[in-house]
């Protein structure tokens, strides 16, 4: 099912003009693509789960669009899917108004929830009298400012989002944290895994068999033993009912890796259920401090002494 | 500060007719008080802070507005706020049209993204060639359907919904998942605390030292040492980089509890800084399972028991 | 190097007529063999190393000998052994004297002083004036009161010992623990190991790479996640200097299960060495409770899973 | 109940000679103090029980007079005692003869079977056809040298025992492990603990509720979490059936310090019964290495915080 570049789609959280279609143009896959902008989350993931696309780029963690709750229970859910890369962007938030607007006209603002929450401090100090509304996304609001007869001034959305839409900048880097950045993956059917870089990250969802005192502990400690760490981990309700959980963990290195396999295998036996999401390159290209021990030639040696003494041979 | 019923305001996260407003009805407090809609979860928090509300509720968990994280943000930044109440409510979710709609004549739905998510079985198999557009909140999608010269034919909402907005409902109990809820927790100003009842639930946010392996680990055996049940826990970014994490836990159990008491103190040491954000009554009313030794009296015997060998009384 | 049974030969701790000969005589490979009698565990331990002896019983644990942990350290250093059976013996002790004492003609009193240790409250009821003095071991102090001019009136020993040296018991079961037994190991030179038999144990020394707080703690996780029952721990100075210890282990099962394979792969990878002292049916027939999770076809079946995934199959 | 030193009776284990009187002799308190050898450990703490003396040296770690397990079940029984101080005597082993015999005619040589294990190397090299027997301490065996018409040539003791029993030096350092070190302990009736030092050991006596899996790494978990490091540690038989066990344990620091407090209450907490033997200074001196957050002052900090916020101010 291999495909030239020409004949390759790739669906992503929409519309136009958002964090998560830089996100997606970031990726070398994504060159000489066709990119679907999809409404939601889950549509964009059921574009993959169906066949209409090769991949899915949404967002997981941090994002001004708000969705990672979808995203991780999407994953946790249906049709496996694999995550094959991900991708960081600073999240910086930029005015945007139609051409001829001057800041101090702006008195109507419209964006995303979670974007105005980023520029509290900013809108206060700068334009302490406007009006905010709310938009589905930053480029919704954008493209509510460019919209003839729109009654808003101005729209808090991505950089992107400006050349989209024909509107320009007012102010950029309004967030009121600095460096704040917004964490995205790309989503296939199962399929070949990433190559092991030395730098990876492996995304796992575990279903606990019941909710016994410690079995958090326990799960952790499947990896602690092992010298994997951890570099993300929720709980989340599984839907059966509220106090029923499963955790979405993120550790660092490959299923590849001596390490990990034991890891997760350990965690399958302890669990009712667990959901591989994934062994791929880490976007900030951290390498795992590997604590003594834990190394691939560390498990084959210890194998190795294992078969010896099972046979006597001390 | 005491205020007659009369004079008492609530804010919570509107608009009017979400399930966060049905949550504010269900506690005593409510009654008789001005109830404030407002857009956004930190709009509603800030209405607390500032003192324009004496208390807001907002959703937590597994809403279908989508706002988890905006409010666990929300707390373990900015001036401290007390969590003195939950409320737990159905995920109920209703197809709602102007009145003379036949469900037959549904061609363009329009509700939240996770709402939509929740009821893609129902709308797959019932109104299979339907559009569906979203909106900021449910009752902005009943709202959008209500709206004179609407494009919408229906909007899957609250049931609270209908009545607010002057719609029927077509369907309801239309959620993929019977019996998911969603946890909404009412804000207070710092004050003092609920009594303990004996089932109930303390959260605190947890920043980390430093990211070194492990340091989750230890966080849980602060607790697992105590016999104190964790019932909900994510790592959640700081906002200073993606990687530096805090952790935001609820555990069983009040803080008045003697296990309880010296499990967040162990936090306390070993992190760089514990925010407690409150012990409240459950709202499932779940009494924990208490492990021997670890009732109050029997931290009560122990610490007779260190005095007197500190005298040399053995 | 097989013998036939005429040709085999065992050592024992000695003299004649101690526990340690009873626990080698219950053993049926003694049966037929030359038991031969030395005068140290070390003594009987070089004997094996040095092809002397085919075997050697010794005492391990609890012993009115008193050579635990000569046993241990020898085991710990030198030549590698492999114990492949233990025997537990009630330890009985009886007062012993010539024919023709009477109880009330008992003033002086001799035997091992750990079997004195055992005997106090006895002695102090029933031979409130007595002297006591101490032997090497028991039947040594049996053998002091047979000789002929003997000094002393009667010996604590094993009831083994009246035969042994004609003497008479005046008084059996004289110990102030009922039910206390003794441990002991027959240790081989290395061959093949026991067949698992679902009630066995596994002996191992663990020396830990540097004495840094928490390593004690890492080793027994080694084995609590992979739901492996310590049965017996002790950290044993490594001779270097004191503060440098080893840790003597004995488990739950036998190295064939893949849980305690596991277990001990892990401890061989965080520790500067491990010695395997053998996998060998447990005396008291003990079956181990074995955790969900951690029975061997729970480990085969994660094994295939991973290797599922590692492809990429989810 | 003070005494003058003219007054003051220690007993030790004998006899006259050993490391033990040396040990003794090495503390202030027995300066002046009349010195009472006794045969047994048993006998020597019950000296101490009766109140026939005011304090007992004993050995209890790695002694060449082998009766370490029996001070501890001595110690874990029985009226309560503390220990208020240890010593720690390098292991020098010699070879005494009486005056006039020189090396080359020692044929037969005497000793306690633990220094004989330490000598082989020696002898094997220097006297390889001398024939070994042995007695209940080194000291009897340089008795047994010295007494007329012995029929043994020379005796490995330790060096106070030249001087004792009028004998002389052949060869001194003769044990095969340079720098081994003996730790003995001075025991007295129950009383005021020696002050904290900083650089000091605790010593307790855990029995475990039941035989449950995991039961130590609860145990060392309690340690662990305060941070609180294990110098020693060994399971031992109750005495009631083998398999029942306590942990004898070793830790840093003084049962005054905060973290250690923590730890024996919450071990108290979850055993069936704790026996604490005493915090005493180490003998050698080593300060603990603190974990950040468990001073004293950290404890207290902790505690200010957790009594305001259960009072609602956060």
């Amino acid at each position: 099912m291999a495909m030239t570049a020409s004949d390759a789609r790739y669906a992503y959280l929409g519309p136009e003009g958002t964090f998560t279609e830089a996100a997606l143009r970031s990726v070398p896959e994504a060159g000489g693509a066709v990119l679907v902008p999809e409404p939601t989350v889950p549509a964009a993931i059921d574009a993959v789960r169906r066949g209409d696309a090769d991949g899915a780029m949404v967002p997981l963690e941090n994002s001004v669009e708000g969705t990672v709750n979808s995203t991780l229970d999407e994953l946790a859910g249906g049709e496996p899917l694999l995550i094959t890369a991900e991708v960081l962007l600073p999240v910086t938030l930029t005015l945007l108004a139609r051409p001829g607007t001057r800041r101090d006209d702006v008195k109507r603002v419209i964006t995303h929830p979670h974007a105005y929450a980023q520029c509290r401090g900013w809108l206060a100090r700068h334009l302490p009298g406007a009006e905010v509304s709310t938009a589905t996304s930053t480029a919704a609001a954008a493209f509510a400012v460019a919209e003839e007869g729109s009654t808003y001034d101005a729209a808090i959305a991505a950089p992107i989002a400006a050349e989209r839409y024909a509107l320009v900048t007012l102010a950029d880097g309004i967030g009121d944290r600095d460096g704040a950045v917004t964490r995205f993956v790309l989503l296939r059917r199962p399929g070949p895994l990433p190559e092991p870089t030395g730098a990876d990250r492996t995304s796992v969802v575990a279903f606990i068999a019941d909710d016994h005192p410690g079995a958090l502990l326990e799960i952790l400690s499947e990896f602690a033993v092992r010298g994997v760490n951890l570099t993300r981990i929720e709980s989340r309700p599984t839907g059966e009912r509220l106090g029923r959980y499963c955790f979405s963990i993120d550790c660092e290195g490959h299923v590849a890796d001596a390490r990990v396999g034991e890891a997760i295998m350990g965690l399958r036996r302890i669990c009712a259920d667990v959901r591989f999401l994934g062994s791929f390159p880490r976007a900030d290209g951290a390498a795992p401090r590997i604590r003594p021990g834990t190394r691939d030639v560390d498990f084959a040696t210890a194998e190795g002494w294992l078969a010896r003494i099972r046979r006597g041979r001390v």
